[in-house]
């Protein structure tokens, strides 16, 4: 029934001829001709390439390049072509505050689309969500995958093995006695999938059991939680209990990633095997990685999924900290910042991550937070995240590799997406100016491609929930 | 918009033949013969009577009724014949918990309809709303008023004039920082209409003036604070102001009655004017309400609305005191038992009243609270509160009155309603046994009249939206 | 035993021979020749008058004084002597504070002490205490009368009829699950002295009579809650609870004043008869006193006791409002300081008031509260409400009857003390500056005399429990 | 100063007679005759035997001990005479609520003073204090050792490493908004003595340091928090960072115990090499300790502290789930009465402890939790774990090692402590009835001697602070 409602409203979009145009090839070869090509794969840029695209992939890219008779060619002299952009760590359905939790409860899939549509309008074209409702998640990603609604590609975990939903301690707790317990119950259950707090219990063959179990309900990667969510200094599994959720994983042929916030935590969920490390950048508030974890990371090849922010927004924190709640990971960011300085110098592969989702435009206007870069607003926060990338010193090429073609490597989807090189699926953003030259240039969008196809930016998001909400001109007094 | 919203669902009901069913005459003319008929009057009951229905009103009573010839006649030989019953004082839209004013935040006309629905099929025929959403109220009221839906006849108030919305510090406000500020200031001025607490702060003048304004906004009769609301210690207005809400309420041809908690508010009340004190049995947790103001109630005319509870419930309340916060309320309701006794005995004229709405089965569920004799639950109050009468030792002529006629002289609108005699509205219950015999005979309902009409019981509520919400067998645990 | 105690320290005090200087007359007479004497009654500052004091009363002020061979004579030429100033509303044992609360509950008497020694240090040589524990209070004041400590002279009126104690809902309730109920109650207990909360449930012959038996207690005036103190919207009694708490107290010989904060809590006092309306001059935040309400204090003659603040110390509010919960009053500042004009403009006769305790410099430390010109800092807080006066555009000479006379008049104590004529008690002030050219002289302080005899400004205070606490130079981060 | 001060109190003591008389050898030899040893080795008891104590230690233990001429002979036939108990795991100085936290912040050593002797009044002749401020609990041990004052023998911990004190998130910190920052700072690190929190932040080399120099500070064996306190489910460090400290506490020359409550993380702490685990029965709420840890818990001879219950202490909790705060410790209980029964199956060494203090009397009569067979009541809780390993099923002669001799090999003291054999300390506790038969027979003590002296139990406590608080008869009323 879920299903039958969602492809009614779908029809009526189709109906009133929005997803006609938001994402269509006008034939079986797209060819873009004249423009830079910055390939992703480190090589300089290509300049004057033709690039031709056969069914949904990069069938050619070079200067001489034969282009079929019938071929739709797209003059972009003076453009400059990039893989499609890609966040390694963002969560489509982020809103977890009430309004949307309860308003919403039997829509989150329509939210995720939502999400999914702001992503590609801005850029990414292939995103990772690392936390969220498993079924809605895979509603939106079958969607898209399908054809049926134009979208950012999606690859999901679902839960963070051993978090609690969003209405348990680890989230919005505090929230559970205004709410019926049956609620809270049945929307944590949504996140956590019998994947919660309780595994903390268990014993290390319990909880492979649980993982096993869980590892076959249609997520594309695990993650599970090595720090405590907001008891971040906490230590959550034992070094066994690690091992044995990475090993399901990769049993179930999986990539596993981890959540950690302290140095111990990082350096234990290393020893245990883990692909990928999600904002291994955050080590609490006082003291920075040790660089013997950081050769750690660099000689065992895991990359880390990072949330670079900028110096204004550093300030703006700092100039609001101690009183707004907000505020409080102030510190960790600083010393975040000096992680990520240190892991550019060690080598460490850094792959570009936001924690983003749609921002509800009421929470935005009321937020005491800093306003200054944002950047957990989706459409916004991986321009601000690449600019942190380049204030800190990454080379220019490493910056869009860390946007692409390394993230597609730490995923283990680097066989198809993550460069422009034949054989890949056609996923290309045209730039208005270099990249190269200034990070800044990422928000010059004029055209993205997505498997082999134009998307038409205007039509996206296709039916808003959540950014279309009017927001008050101020904020409501208390 | 939200109107045509409306008449789309109740057209549907319509068509699924619902509404078609629900109250409906079959002729000009209806009879009912050989029942008992108990008029409201305080006159003993007439046995073997003849009630004669036309243009729905009551158009004879008695031994020696002449019939029209194509009048639909009833058999009720063996049953008793009472007006339709009351209720002074409930809320039809009284849930307040987050996720019901988030879910159907443009669906309170809904659950207002639901809920004039189940008191209809309980046998209130009319029932007077004291604090609500206005619009919803009127919407339901007035769909019911045109015939469009079946229902209790409702009259309401709308804001309680002095207090704050659900989400103000006299209700949930500490829920409001798990919510947007934007959406606690729409919730509360959906019921405070500009008559908030902020009239604490005003000149008589000002209050004078914003309550002016406000009485043309379309409700029935005005009701305001004289106590707190959380806090029903204190007092919430000065003698002038409260006389200037009862002067204007007057001026605008409406009623005025007063929510007090404590004996000093409710002497200020009295020589405010007001027409009806509501739950003005409610004096505190330590002192019972003194003779003098009991004399100056009965002197003046003012009649009570008075929430009686059965000793059951009481004993309920006291084995969980202190422990649960609900039976905070314990010994006010001891005192408040006290008070209607004294009531009964001075001869204060008392309207039954319940504070009940729809209750969410899943909050029942899950309540910690006594599940003895509810007393908010809405189509079940009513019959303890009758029970709760009896236990007080009131005559069973006056138990019926303080239900039927006393409510419709207190409100003004004994010209139409309240009693079984020639000129009235057609407003009858059947029951299978004598009332006058045992309270808990009001039971035993057979068969509703309301406006003339045979109401079909079986098929109210109908559409549902929270008594039809599914319970979970046991309550989550913590 | 407890009395036992406090002499032993005394004594020790006594033995270290700090009480021998702090206050004490070298010679039946005192003569101070040569100085500027502003009396405090409204005329002419005389200038190189001569005070003759005799028998700790002022004997002769004038040009042509007859002085006693004998006599004591301190040349003040070049100096203005007013009469002692005075604190119409403060609190010397303010620390509500749990660390004050519990380790110096055996030892209140004696941070009263501290407190009035602090007052006398900065020229106040009464003060009139309006909120506190009575017994401690009565102890302080009794052992400075008797001439056992010196200290300002101390009217004190125990606790707010109707307020709970500092552990109650009206205060730091919020601490009461962190403590044993038998202590909350116990200090509670120690403040409310009978006359707490409960008294809003009570008859006014319940009232009367609490208030009655209260009133025998060794207070030297009463005071009563007219609006909430947390709760400052809300009214706190009935008119006829109000007449009967007036009653009592004149019955017994005192003043009665109220606390009052709001437009109509105000204008229900006044009608009550209170003798001064304690900072009538906060009518919440929203809107000023009315005219009518203003005029009517100026024809029935009630004093308003207000608490002046200085432009720079809204304005340090209004920076970091709304984010620091002290600056919620802010708005109430604002509107407080609009009727303070006001009551200039119509001649309401204002008393200077401060709410001034001794400040814990822990505390003060750590405030995140506005920093700029205290208001409550005991020794502080009457300089910064005096230049507060002045930015009003007070006239000087009425600057200092609102710190003097006035206060003495309110207070019915005007035939002894609070100017510089013959047959007043001797408390006089001798400044180095004109106060009648800028408010900011008051600060100059060179001598105090108090019951004629000049005062050990340096010994003061003598055993100070909270001022000498050492506070950190920088507040712990959290 | 601090150390003068508690001299002088001391001092008085004495001066009162009362130390004289508290344990004081009447001469150089004692003996104890014609009663039956159970002396702690698991031996069976030697009926009739003589005890020859000289220069404090046991001489001589049998049926023909030749005994001095002049020594004091006590006849004891027909009583059990048992090694003194012992306590694993207590906290003497416990009374972290406000009140006493606050009142007695400079009088914490004559607390554990007190408690030390309530210990020695009941019993036990050791006690092993395994969180406390470390000052105090130094001070008052001193003054133990150095016969300054009677109590038991105490050795301690200091603080647990990694946790936080008292006002710290892992106990009361809900209450430090209502104290000064300072205080709360100075009182979290009169506990904490730089182990605190922020060792979860550090890198190994860090905490080893930071432990290390800790080390120096004068207490007798080492304790860290495996398992956070008040989240109990999370793991406090890193396996490595966990053999950091167990390396510096023995390097240090001390045992290293180890707090955890997850069945995980007991297991690290097994491989950390801990000596000791503290309430290593406590596995949390769902899942009882696997066989394997149970059985590695054997292999490598680790003992474990237990706080076993009575089945009556059980149900009472079980009454009151969930509504009372502290019965959320129910069913822990439960799995952990279910892993004491595992343990002696497995035979795994087990160690009486109760967490016991000197219990508030006010607190005690206020509290809603469960009266029944008290645990944390200091000299009456260990009669209740005595029970409660009787109610287990564990042999009688097991039960005394248990709180003997387990306890005093547990700690690295058997050489001198633990059993009534020739060379060990004289420290004897003289039975009425046969604690073989039943554990309800440790209550009949007719005779305590420590160090070989006969204490004179009718003094102690000598000066109480805590436990002579007069409690009210009933608890107020909220």
């Amino acid at each position: 029934m879920h299903r039958r409602r969602y492809r009614v409203r779908l029809a009526a979009a189709v109906a009133a001829g929005l997803v006609l145009h938001a994402g269509i090839a006008w034939a079986d070869s797209l060819v873009l001709t004249g423009g830079t090509v910055i390939d992703g794969t480190g090589k300089p840029p290509m300049v004057g390439a033709t690039v031709l695209v056969e069914d949904s992939e990069i069938a050619a890219v070079g200067p001489d390049v034969a282009v079929p008779a019938d071929a739709r060619t797209i003059d972009v002299r003076g453009k400059y072509l990039i893989p499609g952009l890609m966040d390694a760590n963002l969560h489509l359905m982020i809103n977890i505050r009430l309004e949307t939790l309860i308003k919403f409860e039997d829509r989150y899939d329509e939210i995720v689309l939502e999400a999914a549509q702001i992503a590609l309008k801005t850029g990414q074209t292939t995103v990772f969500d690392t936390w969220g409702p498993l079924a809605a998640l895979k509603t939106a990603r079958n969607a898209i995958n399908a054809g049926e609604a134009p979208g950012s590609r999606i690859y999901l975990a679902g839960n963070i093995i051993g978090f609690g939903g969003p209405l348990s301690p680890d989230f919005l707790g505090a929230a559970a006695p205004f709410l019926t317990k049956t609620f809270v119950k049945r929307i944590n259950e949504t996140w956590e999938q019998g994947t919660g707090r309780d595994l903390m219990w268990m014993t290390p063959e319990d909880v492979r059991a649980t993982v096993a179990e869980y590892a076959g309900k249609g997520m594309d990667f695990l993650k599970y939680g090595a720090s405590g969510h907001t008891d971040m200094h906490f230590i959550q599994f034992s070094p066994r209990v690690q091992r044995a959720i990475v090993e399901e994983g990769h049993k179930a042929g999986m990539t596993v990633q981890v959540h950690t916030t302290s140095v111990e935590s990082l350096d234990m969920a290393i020893d245990a095997g883990v692909d990928i490390v999600t904002h291994g950048d955050i080590s609490g508030p006082q003291v920075p990685i040790p660089d013997e974890t950081l050769k750690k990371l660099v000689d065992r090849g895991i990359p880390v999924s990072v949330l670079p922010i900028t110096q204004r927004r550093i300030d703006a924190y700092a100039e609001i900290h101690p009183r707004v709640p907000g505020a409080i990971l102030a510190p960790y960011m600083k010393v975040g910042r000096e992680n990520q300085k240190a892991m550019i110098e060690h080598g460490v592969t850094m792959l570009l991550s936001t924690d983003a989702g749609v921002e509800n435009p009421v929470v935005a206007a009321e937020s005491e937070g800093p306003h200054a870069d944002p950047r957990t607003k989706l459409g916004e926060g991986h321009f601000n995240a690449l600019a942190g990338l380049e204030e800190l010193g990454m080379a220019p090429q490493e910056i869009l590799r860390s946007a692409t073609s390394h993230i597609a490597t730490a995923y283990r989807v680097d066989d198809r997406l993550g460069t422009l090189e034949p054989g890949k699926v056609a996923d290309i953003v045209v730039l208005g100016k270099d990249p190269l030259q200034s990070a800044a240039h990422y928000r010059e969008i004029e055209m993205v491609v997505k498997d082999g196809a134009v998307v038409n930016l205007d039509a996206l998001p296709v039916a808003p929930l959540i950014s279309s909400i009017a927001a008050p001109e101020t904020a409501p007094e208390e």
